[in-house]
């Protein structure tokens, strides 16, 4: 389904080429001041324009819809919404016949029938994102002293990431990067044994994010070398401060009040101007094939402010939970 | 919570030391044949008993409490239940003092404010994993022909599983592993575009599983070195075959009709017998300390029978929702 | 929260006197012809403009933001927003030192603090029933052959509807009334036999609506007058084909093949043209008060359509749960 | 599904013929003093034993499985199971070919396609409501203050209760009746504008419980016959206080402050001594029937006990979930 949270409720709706994209959240609570200027920075961080990134642009300016009154949020569901402006869909409909490799055609065109909105990916596409950025905003302010951080530490492998886009857009092929995200000033105790540990929510959500193959919190997949004496994060001080943070902040599931720390891999944008070979229906034949419109190159650019938003969203919802 | 799933959901109960450890199956369809062996295959899998593993061993006879009868399933709510015999609870009194590193001993006691069931972990202990492979047990019946198979392939960063244990015997100090699960005939189209995709719900069900810090699927981490070229997958049949799978069998959240594929990193088992430095609240300052009780050197060894279990009740969850 | 259901799932925003109201869907299936003409029939069944309703007018073109491409739905979530036009906040302002008896305006600045939207009810409003008369029209596509059917049967504790509304203008004196809702075709075995029996989620979804405060099935409250061999509806075919209907198609909270039919109490209109006394914060003292703006006398009459709605919203859920 | 609530959260599971009957609750605060004999008074209440209840006796000692260590709460999940004892399954053996009209027999068969538990209703018994008296004790101390009271204030018809089951038991016919229950010292502003309203929720839980047909809050059915100025409760004080209660205490779904108040019907026990009519399956024609088993002449006698726990377990959740 396209709704996440228990407490902190998020609903996703809107197609790249349709009239809006939106969200709604439900359970934010009421008297938190908000207008639409407080989106204005982390929307700029999401957007196209930079090397590597989309010529497509938007204004992308929030319509708060409901729940926020007299510059505050009221309590009821809050409903954010963008205009579609700059859309070509014309640029999509000679596709049909050619499910792109690495994205959703195919498998949207097998589940929903034929029947999906096809054009620029649909209700699958990235353009999406800018809905959950926005819910981030009105997250990071339930959050308070906790502060959320994500970067882009690696694109193409490359720790020099202006380097690394150089290369992409000479080599005209697409990369990826490696997303890191901090969390600061957190209480212990958020998330639970179980089915809602702070790793399984922050999954859940962070690979909801289109193009993120995968997550590793702390040490991670760099753990697996180690001895459980040099993994073992010693606490250091009654608040549990520990000397290391090999566990990324998370013990069973629940925050330590120590960083939370991890990081995630975007896969290159599915999109490069490459020629590839893929499957053509018409054909009924692998054929070559050269993706148009416009694409980022190194969609990883603009993922880190969308890891934070649906990290915030996923602590402010453990954090309305939780009877501090 | 710990509750999981939308129409195959799971409710797990109980603790290391307590009576029982157990849980509740609800949504599973009436009419599919179950009895006591058909739980034993895989609970054999889990149990300690190889080199690297815990003396404890418990004879983890499942009792199917409810929604069985004659034979099948019913459609009511299945309860699976295990008593706990072997329990040495006070091994567990001493430790009080000392939060064990690696453990959820301090985040629990602020949590819970001290009335956690610390014996042994309580809740948040590995204990409880009997109580999934049991649910995914009846979950890979609902799958029907759709396989799920998990191996250990790495320890301690060695590919040799046996010379890993060894020299870990020989040190005296844990170590971890990479777990890679595969799942072969399944149907294109399981999963949604966003909260739902695949990822997100494997993900979530996995990290819940004590130990594990990472997880990728396809090339996973390694895709963030590759180019969107080299990244996607040829479609080179009309059924969706790819040549190569490194998107792991899911594009845009929903399975593409190829293997799906994903590799977990599981970190060092944290009762290592290696003495370490931690916090001491006796004594308010840092101390040396040892863990007692007895443990997996290597957990990882019996954690591929859980990640199969966690990964069928999803699919089984996903395939249920489907309307095939 | 103001989501509701588990796989045809709606969420709901919006005030009174705001941008829009509006809902989104997630979990419509893929493939069902929708366009704005579509919702005409039901829209004009909820509009003002009887005697007895308010003056208020509002155009309620539905707006189809998302979900639906080429007139048919995408499977994506599916946004419908109306405009709200016709406002005048200015009745309202005045009355906020006089928290109107009947209507949530005390509960809801006690619950948010003051910063709730408190113009015509906010969030609250009645006015929000046009979007679930929109979701309505959509779960109607859903049913299929299932027809869902509500009428007031009675206003003011009179049969005569239209006798009852003239006497309560001539009083100037709101009215309540009866709706009754039948639905017809429906398979045996929709719901489940604990939470989510039929008569739950029905009542659930009922109770949402606003000024509703009974809901009985079958003989209902008749039922407790009645012996057990009289109130047993006796099976009189095979395919369970009863020959009275006290149960109201139920049994064991599960449809068993038989009409679907409840009855729900509607109250009078909290905003009534009397004057009343209640409690002024200026005054600190209960005081006289009559109510300004535009209502309903007896807003029952616009109640079927939006039972009818809610109830098959529920049956959609219901049956795309099931597993026919 | 059987899984009910967000933050207190329960999952019911058992037959009454099989091994056990149990209840999970998810979501408890850790720190409540629980015993097993806090649970001796309510689960007396709801025992058989009076006249006109059936002689089947059982012992219902509570086994507390989970979640419960040094006589408190845990935090973690709390699992009370019941042993059926007292079960003479033969009884029903033979009564498979004629669905029993009034029961869910024929509905079970048809939805589970014969693999429901037919002994006793299986899982869709009254006797599982032993363990939702097991939670409503464990919601009742999340409560502090609050108080939950239900009374049987008619039966068959008649307030004198005494008679009522003195002129069934000599017409050897079942009857119904009406619990009246009454919550106290509830704060302003539990439950939700929308979905979650107070009366949703009560609702909800209340029709879990076999043989309840309708549910009115406050004035209820009797409103509709008011007029709004005599409807409507004044309120006299800043505390919200009203003068009369035909409210029951909820205004726009959200607690007022004043008394909740709701009455439920119960319909007259469907196993009946009286000779019925019926479908016969052997005989393919409707036929003569008589229930054997031991039953209840007026299962409302034990009926108050378990509204007060699944009223109790709602207003537990809502209390959990608000930021008070």
């Amino acid at each position: 389904m396209n709704t996440f949270g228990t407490l902190f409720k998020i609903s996703i709706f809107g197609e790249s080429h349709g009239k809006w994209v939106g969200i709604t959240i439900d359970g934010c609570p009421a008297g938190i001041a908000l207008q639409q200027s407080d989106f204005t920075a982390d929307i700029e961080r999401r957007k196209a324009g930079a090397a590597g990134t989309t010529p497509r642009t938007e204004a992308d300016d929030p319509i708060l819809a409901s729940g926020v009154f007299n510059g505050h949020t009221t309590g009821a569901p809050i409903t954010i919404v963008f205009e579609n402006t700059n859309t070509r869909s014309a640029d999509y409909e000679a596709l049909r016949a050619t499910p792109r490799p690495g994205h959703a055609d195919f498998v949207l065109d097998k589940k929903f029938n034929g029947f999906n909105d096809y054009r620029g990916g649909g209700h699958s596409s990235g353009r999406l994102t800018v809905a959950l950025v926005a819910a981030g905003v009105v997250a990071k302010k339930v959050l308070g002293e906790i502060e959320v951080n994500a970067t882009l530490v690696e694109a193409g492998g490359n720790t020099n990431i202006e380097a690394a886009i150089d290369e992409a857009i000479e080599k005209q092929d697409s990369i990826g990067g490696i997303v890191a995200c901090t969390v600061i000033n957190l209480p212990v105790g958020l998330g639970e044994p179980f089915f809602d540990s702070v790793e399984s929510l922050i999954s859940h959500a962070v690979f909801s994010v289109p193009a993120i193959k995968g997550i590793e919190f702390g040490a991670g997949f760099a753990a697996v070398k180690m001895t459980g004496s040099r993994h073992n994060d010693a606490i250091i001080a009654e608040s549990g401060k520990t000397g290391t943070n090999n566990a990324g902040g998370i013990n069973g599931g629940i925050t330590n009040g120590n960083d939370l720390y991890f990081r995630v891999a975007v896969k290159p944008t599915s999109s490069t101007p490459k020629e590839q070979m893929t499957w053509n229906n018409r054909e009924a034949a692998v054929a070559p094939f050269q993706v148009k419109g416009r694409h980022d190159l190194c969609i990883a650019l603009r993922v880190p402010v969308v890891i934070e938003a649906v990290t915030a969203i996923v602590l402010a919802d453990l954090l309305l939970r939780n009877k501090f």
